[in-house]
């Protein structure tokens, strides 16, 4: 009997990283590709065609693939278009999704990546046995995807989950959205580091941070000095917990959740982040909601977990097509 | 052949109001109780027992009676109970669905006001053809439903759609719920009184309002000040306005909804209120969104909508159980 894979690619900024994943997540097949070497987006394509083909040939032929999820910042589940991607050096429309579809002949879901790692959670990960959570992705930026009753959140637009854009100050700082004070100007890799940075100026503590300048300064040194007990990092991770409690404690009394998980870089810093996140959250929480909600780490931590994620969108769209049938 | 009706009931902290309604959302028959009147649970239920079997008995005899729907704050829709309800005099653990099903052998569903007014939007109202809104009741409090690809959005624990306490100043007003700065503390029939107090305290403006006293000041007071061109009044809405566009922006951003419906008393005034949230609504917004969220008012907008929010609860009921034979 044919045993079923399926390709999950993640589109990201910088790296393209794409892998063939079987029903348990096992990664068969990691692969990666510059987004930025290709001037041209059919270029890039064709280019990635023909490394999912070298990668799919390395698999045992017992395995059938079922199906490619796709997930990109700006990806939108109903077009299956990236639509104005701001980290992509091609603008406009892409037809991401229709283009797989007619080179592979199999269903090709698309959505964003925080979207794509919340049915990561979902289907591999610490969510299995939830119908409602959150995901938050913190990387460059923030991301968050739904998921309610069992089923991700796309909104009638295809663009539910930017929670990285509520407003923590109306005057603050500048976000690439082109408002001010979004969240993940405060909260993301570079919002600790813009945080520090704040601390540097502001204080005269001493920090071994004042050595390292704004482009080479990333989370793991916040955290590695912060571990070493550097009194600048600490305080930006209790500032950056204190805000992300503050907005999640908004965020709770949306939906309701049974957990948020929080995922990438910053949370990998654990309870630095975790727990200035957990206190400040419970404080600002509606009292009937308090010691109700779960924060947790999200499973997929490593290297693949965004090919993982991607490559669950399949597995998800096989899961509804079947209620729909049944 | 016989028809459906439902009952549908609404129990809020001074009045309870119940009516029989058939699937067009015709009313026929509608009566209230004093909820106040009766100091323990159990005579209050005997009497709207009663007074439903007596309203019953007035519906021609071709009609059905298949379930009933029970709209109150702090209903949970999964436990049937309402929970330490707020407005009520009887404490702890109410366990409504279970005590009218055994009463009337029908199915019985029980959910909070708001959520009920999403669901009646949705099978009598504007939002017939929508699967993705949200709802915003703005009566002493600010309640919001929210519907999520054609589901209702329950929650983990029940208890969805707590909008009225996200935050607008987290030194701000004092809140019923025991935070401060809550958004129902400034956008609600009781919030825009406490913000025409407030500028009446901080301006020297002459208003036809510094004659009427904090218990007597109504919406409708405002509303009709605001019409013949007081200043102070007009100002409420506009500061109301400015509050509930900012925070629906954040709204917008966590579940992406086709439109948001603005329902009850505040909603009634017009332009006054609708033009300053929409502007603010927009300022806010992150870019991606702007000018795609409609805003518009509920179509249930007489006494008798809380009666046809719960009732459209049973219907709504029946479909889901339709798609799950299916």
């Amino acid at each position: 009997m044919m045993k079923e894979l399926t390709v999950g690619i993640d589109i990201g900024g910088t790296n393209t990283k794409f892998g063939m994943v079987d029903r348990e997540g096992n990664v068969l097949y990691q692969g990666n590709l510059q987004t930025t070497a290709y001037t041209e987006f059919q270029d890039f394509f064709d280019a990635l065609v023909h490394a999912l083909r070298n990668g799919l040939k390395t698999i045992p032929s017992d395995f059938q693939n079922v199906g490619i999820g796709i997930g990109a910042a700006n990806g939108n589940y109903y077009t299956g278009n990236i639509e104005h991607a701001t980290n992509l050096r091609w603008k406009g429309i892409l037809p991401l999704s229709h283009m797989f579809q007619n080179e592979f002949n199999v269903p090709c879901i698309l959505t964003n990546d925080a979207n794509a790692a919340a049915v990561g959670e979902m289907i591999y990960g610490n969510a299995k046995q939830m119908k409602d959570f959150v995901v938050i992705t913190l990387g460059t930026g923030l991301g968050s995807g739904f998921v309610c009753g069992g089923v991700l959140l796309n909104g009638h637009h295809g663009i539910a989950g930017e929670v990285g854009h509520t407003s923590v100050n109306p005057t603050g700082r500048y976000c690439n959205c082109g408002k001010r004070g979004c969240l993940e100007t405060y909260v993301s890799a570079t919002g600790i580091k813009r945080t520090v940075y704040k601390l540097l100026a502001d204080h005269l503590e001493p920090s071994e941070l004042r050595g390292i300048s704004f482009d080479n300064l990333n989370t793991k040194m916040i955290t590695d000095a912060a571990n070493r007990g550097d009194i600048v990092a600490k305080e930006a991770f209790e500032y950056t917990g204190r805000i992300l409690g503050m907005k999640l404690a908004e965020t709770v009394v949306h939906t309701d959740p049974e957990a948020i998980f929080l995922f990438g870089g910053l949370s990998l810093a654990g309870d630095l982040i975790f727990k200035p996140t957990i206190r400040h959250m419970e404080a600002n929480l509606m009292p009937l909601f308090r010691g109700k909600i779960k924060i947790l780490p999200s499973a997929l931590q490593n290297q693949a977990a965004p090919i993982l994620g991607a490559s669950s969108l399949v597995w998800d769209y096989f899961e509804k097509k079947k209620l729909e049938v049944a």
